[in-house]
């Protein structure tokens, strides 16, 4: 079945041999090699890769740091846009020569979850660090020129020239849009913007606090910004964040290690009692307790968007919740991908969100350890690779 | 100043002597003396106390669980209903003969809190375990008949025939409503009820599971079930409590002491992966884990209730809160007291909350310590002592 597509091209239905970042083992360079990609299977779609950025989960995934994150060969990377090649059996949305970009928190529609407007979760496409193969039949797409498997990463494996993933995990886009900037809808600027609008429901003239001014950080300072926010303080050890901060939405900046008493002091000082809205983006319990502590009682909201890898407890005491402060974390955003991203997308176009200011470096495919190298030095917000 | 009050009463800015039941040590047996009480000052409050009832949180109280119970001696008590006696300088919304509820949540109507529709906190008034003593002078108004001043106790102290309260704390109701069953409305129904309602927002058609069948967890069910929750499922070790229960809202009963695995495998087998609300009412770390697993992935909420007095933190890892699930807590149900109470107490007598199932014992005041080993040993839901 070739769903309507009256010239199917050439690749349609066969095997594609292209280059692919492989990853062997945890921390191990990538080696670009030649990799086949099998062609989508029923509600799959197989995409030519054009851009793909790195995100902090790439990272921990690459260092492999919990159990999860270690199969190996994988190919990762979940930040990308690119062009529709070809789709599998029942896909009825998308269709060759679509510009998309792959969501590694997919929305099939049908599910409990899809069904229930409270969540952006999904059963069959959710993301789930455990899963390597593909839902449909637990293999993988991917093979090395030897036949062996290579594992897929997030529903979407983008350090790939081709990738094929559910059709649940496929946004399309506006075809007058840069798929450059578009790359960074695949996670970053969604999951910083869509908490600050999805999950927090930032009001004008409120306060915010954002703890970690990676690219999630300074999407919430895009996102709270374009609320209206009057006051959105940004707080990292990294001085030099501060200067894109200033051009991202942040008026005030705190580096905790400037001052003796605890952040949460500083900022209540600073704000008459507390800021409105606190987002963790830096997956560190003692940061998690100040971005709590620094909310106003009453009605204070704490939006967990950091990846916490140890295996503490939450630093908090039940009867602090008592105080009327709240926490709560979210996944992407809150957004449901199919449904919300075109119109955030067409939001971005009209510069509601600045999306240029995340590229901060652009490099050749070829060149992914170097991009890596960036994102590790704090130098990065975001590295294009072009494929 | 006299508010116009044509007749003052006789006892009118005088002191009044009259019996009080006195907390003189942890645990030590209520004694009943004889009291010393001031007339109300600038925007106080003097109560005649006809109905009090007794709340696990004078019981904790009682027995000096936490260093900022431990004042002595003090006059306890914190649920109740009473009638105007006088009132002092500035009080304009309350008048002599007025039927009331005491609240220890009080709503001054004034303050950055109570101008906030997202929160029922109040500055001046609100619910402070640690005051002692009036807001107005920092002294109290109780004295022992050697002049030794009487701590004050949740804003309330209502084991006395009169007491002085803040009038952000007096809550009048319609005459025509039955004080003794209105004495609910002052804690333990209110803040179950509330819960369920302004909290939660309980749909109808949902499932709810309450961990702990006291008057509190009760209420909860009652709230649901007037919501229209069709599964409400309680959960207690002590069997005695399903009785009450089944009459009042609850449709599923677990005793975790007759399974081997834990609650929350229960209740999602029971409701296909989870309820949509569960409330915490034990105040047990362990049990509020269970709680926090019984919801559903991707919507479910959990309300606290319970006071926790232990040192633990809260026994969930960050990530978890990843699942799109929920956990918040609740004090005195949400309810904004001066504010929403007289409507809440309207429906009340309508119906559609069942308050008189609440009332399981009676006795007079002096036999306080009776009513209070009813608590103790899981006899009674509310033993209403009249005085």
């Amino acid at each position: 079945m070739e769903n309507g597509l009256r010239n199917p091209s050439e690749t349609t239905g066969k095997v594609i041999t292209c280059k692919a970042a492989i990853t062997w083992g945890p921390g191990e360079p990538f080696v670009m090699e030649e990799v086949r990609v099998d062609p989508p299977q029923k509600m799959e779609v197989r995409i030519k890769i054009l851009f793909t950025s790195i995100c902090h989960t790439d990272l921990s995934a690459w260092q492999g740091e919990n159990e999860a994150q270690r199969a190996y060969p994988r190919i990762l990377g979940h930040e990308a846009s690119g062009i529709v090649e070809s789709v599998g059996e029942g896909v009825m949305d998308i269709k060759k020569g679509d510009h998309v970009v792959p969501i590694f928190n997919g929305e099939c529609g049908d599910c409990l979850y899809c069904k229930c407007e409270k969540t952006n979760m999904c059963e069959r496409a959710g993301v789930d660090p455990f899963m390597t193969v593909m839902v449909n039949d637990g293999k993988s797409r991917f093979s090395c020129k030897e036949g062996k498997p290579i594992f897929h990463f997030l529903n979407t494996s983008t350090f790939s020239e081709y990738t094929v993933v559910e059709s649940a995990c496929v946004v399309k886009i506006d075809p007058d849009a840069s798929l450059k900037t578009m790359t960074l809808l695949s996670c970053g600027v969604s999951t910083g913007v869509g908490a600050a609008w999805n999950i927090a429901n930032v009001r004008a003239g409120s306060t915010v606090a954002i703890f970690g001014l990676g690219a999630v950080g300074l999407a919430v300072a895009e996102g709270a910004r374009a609320r209206g926010a009057t006051k959105i303080i940004g707080v990292d050890i990294n001085p030099n964040k501060f200067i894109k901060g200033r051009a991202m939405g942040i008026t005030d900046t705190i580096n905790p290690r400037d001052f003796e008493k605890p952040v949460h002091e500083c900022i209540r000082e600073m704000t008459g009692g507390g800021v409105d809205y606190s987002f963790e983006c830096a997956g560190i319990s003692e940061v998690l307790r100040e971005a709590f502590l620094s909310t106003h009682e009453g009605w204070g909201l704490t939006v967990i968007l950091g990846i916490h890898t140890s295996p503490k407890l939450l630093p908090l005491h039940p009867m602090e919740l008592f105080t009327g402060r709240v926490i709560i974390a979210s996944v992407f955003g809150g957004f449901k991908g199919k449904t919300q991203l075109p119109n955030f997308a067409k939001e971005c176009m009209q510069g509601v969100v600045n999306l240029e200011e995340f590229i901060t470096h652009e490099l050749p495919f070829e060149k992914i350890n170097e991009a890596f190298q960036l994102l590790i030095d704090g130098k990065s917000v975001r590295c294009m690779l072009h494929l």
